[in-house]
């Protein structure tokens, strides 16, 4: 009757799921009717001290031969990465008849259907709320509660080192790269930060976002992608003065031209819901029509939201609660057609480094208007003698092909000092 | 294999899940893994034109009917009330060993510990996400995701029609009697308002939080209740000028004292989330200690959110996603230790409508002081000569029970015009 788990991975959070789990043990047998046991692991270092106990729990040198225990019914999978072991650990976990509890978003945003697939001719369970936003419960929201909806948009700050960072940058005023230090020191970013800051890990969670609201097969390689390398201080300045915070978001709307998926900084209004997150969290909002946005906040990281997440999904495989993947067979989950970045439009701030030489303003809006972009609010603001002068403006609704156009050609000019910054705004 | 429905009640709801099941039934039929379809309906009116085709639907005068039906599953009870035809038809259900699925939070509120009792001893689900906050899944989410936390407090906007009569009393500057028959015409509010604007719906919905969130029974005679009918458009300005908006609250707290639950109006700080909630939305934080506030926001009524919690409920009933109906058994749920109004505290705007006379002043700081309760911030403002003026403070940290005694005690002054105003400060 124990639902016997063997789990893969005890850094933070397979560590947290240990204590979770005998920590509520009576709690958790409540409510998922039997209990659920940890009988084997397998970590890098048998001998680490994690603040756990690990006797009684059968120790596996190799990972993958949590999959052939004939005493595992569920793995968890903690390893991490998108091949390797954590790959095949969850294909021989499934097609060994045994459920998968996954954290491992860079595997599903790239396996997701072929996995989702795997479960159901297996008879198992693939869970992944620990995937996304660690305790917002979105994976499930989406999945078994806003079904009803046609939903239109989704749209999240989907990872807590970002938000720390832009966040800092925003009360300090210091730098992108200052700031990232700080933030490695205090353990907010990784050593090699380029999957968080580049915008990777949000595209791997906004792939799934969309595939569990849209019904769609995970696009990663859909994915439009900016990082928050680029983003100045003076862009964060100049955000505030016109009522913005920046954010680095991953928006995926569904138009009747296609699916959009994008992952960028993005200038919110002041005042709305996601501009208000702050810190290391994360939230979402899924908008859902004449029903409105739904709005979802809450720590995206971390050892308590993330654990808690897995055992979440524990419960729900021990209650015999399963289901598809994605909350559709697999098989009905279609390629998206990707909406053609031609058809995208927005209102744009834009930036420029210029010399402070005559014409200079009469170059940048001859390009704009020869691209049919004009303009809804410009600032121009102090200079050191000699200095490049940065022009600032917010434009109306344009194309994006056409603002891309026009910024190469600006770019192209002597009088430009460097490429210019251009950030979409995100009327949320 | 199909999932045969009775729905008693075709209302606004009613028509909604029967649109949503069919317009959608291809989609759900794919989650759910088969069909679900209405086979019986009860109403008080079968000839009353709702917009949908009840061709195939066998119509039953006798809405108790629907628990004898052997074509029947799954009884969905749109009926309302705590008592009656409600009550009835649900227990006859679950005896009859039928799933239930309501969106009735005053049978609950009432009855929920004995009718989850009953489902769990007849084997079949008793699902309730209708009940609370319409399209929020705040339900599942207690239910079944934030359940490794030890959730300390749930503080939640509630009622739709108490926060647009409030949002619309501080955009209007008009008197609750005023914004209150606007709602009413709009459909906002009912004709009988009773239930929303004296905060009975909110405690009603607020001690099925507190049971999911911390394990105990609802317990809805422990609610202290205070409507919002007293509050005045110069304490919405006041609250203003103090960094505060006023909004309906329903708080309920786990202490080593015991379990606090209340429902007031409350003064929360603007730019918090609960602040930023207007017009006739909901939203639910819960405090999850280390792990962080996770916040929750959406249409908490109307046609749509309502019937799609509906249909999420029977979707989960249709997979065999049964469960405890309040996540724990029945039997374990312990009627709560309630923590008495002599041990809260909390900071309290307070409002006196003085005569302009001396000695006044030092009359209401003398009681005050005889209960040791200081004063952090006060405000006098305006007065037509011989007009009562309105004498404005925030407190420190307070006994409840000690403002309680010092108001009792101003309000019998002779130099004071009415009864004082007390409105707890919430610090979300």
């Amino acid at each position: 009757m124990t639902l016997r788990v063997g789990i893969a991975g005890l850094g933070t959070v397979g560590a947290g799921v240990v204590k979770v789990l005998r920590s509520k043990r009576r709690e958790l047998v409540a409510r998922a009717g039997r209990d659920i046991e940890i009988v084997a692991a397998s970590a890098r270092d048998s001998a680490k001290d994690r603040g756990i106990d690990l006797s009684g729990i059968a120790w596996e040198k190799d990972a993958l031969s949590l999959a052939a225990r004939s005493d595992v019914d569920v793995v968890v999978e903690l390893v991490g990465g998108e091949e390797g072991v954590a790959r095949q650990l969850v294909e021989r976990a499934l097609n060994a008849h045994k459920h998968v509890v996954t954290a491992n978003k860079a595997l599903l945003a790239h396996h997701g259907k072929a996995l989702a697939a795997s479960s159901e001719r297996n008879g198992v369970a693939l869970k992944f709320e620990a995937a996304i936003c660690g305790g917002i419960p979105i994976v499930k929201a989406l999945r078994e509660s806003l079904i009803s909806y046609d939903i239109g948009a989704v749209r999240g700050i989907l990872n807590g080192t970002c938000n720390f960072i832009l966040t800092q940058m925003e009360s300090t005023g210091r730098a992108f790269a200052d700031v990232l230090t700080e933030a490695q020191a205090l353990g907010y970013a990784e050593a090699d930060p380029t999957l968080d800051v580049g915008g990777g890990d949000t595209a791997h969670k906004l792939c799934l976002l969309a595939s569990l609201a849209f019904g769609t097969e995970p696009d990663l390689d859909g994915i439009e992608l900016t990082g928050i390398q680029g983003v100045r201080p003076a862009d964060i300045a100049f955000a505030r003065e016109f009522g913005f915070r920046i954010k680095l978001l991953g928006v995926a709307r569904r138009t009747k031209d296609g699916i959009e998926q994008r992952v960028h900084p993005a200038m919110v209004r002041a005042g709305t819901p996601l501009a208000a997150v702050g810190s290391s969290f994360n939230a979402v909002v899924a908008d859902a029509g004449e029903a409105g946005p739904f709005f979802f906040e809450g720590r995206g990281a971390g050892q308590s939201p993330t654990a808690s997440a897995v055992v979440s999904d524990l419960v729900d495989v021990a209650r015999g609660a399963l289901g598809p993947a994605f909350g559709r067979p697999a098989a009905e989950l279609v390629a998206p057609r990707r909406l053609g970045s031609d058809i995208r439009s927005s209102a744009y701030y834009l930036r420029f480094q210029v010399l402070d030489v005559p014409g200079v303003m009469a170059e940048i809006s001859r390009h704009l208007a020869n691209e049919k972009i004009s303009i809804e609010s410009m600032l121009q603001r102090g200079r050191a003698p000699g200095e490049p002068v940065a022009i600032v403006m917010i434009t109306h609704d344009a194309s994006h092909s056409a603002v891309v156009r026009a910024l190469k050609a600006i770019a192209a000019s002597d009088k430009v000092s460097e490429a210019p910054c251009m950030i979409p705004m995100e009327p949320v």
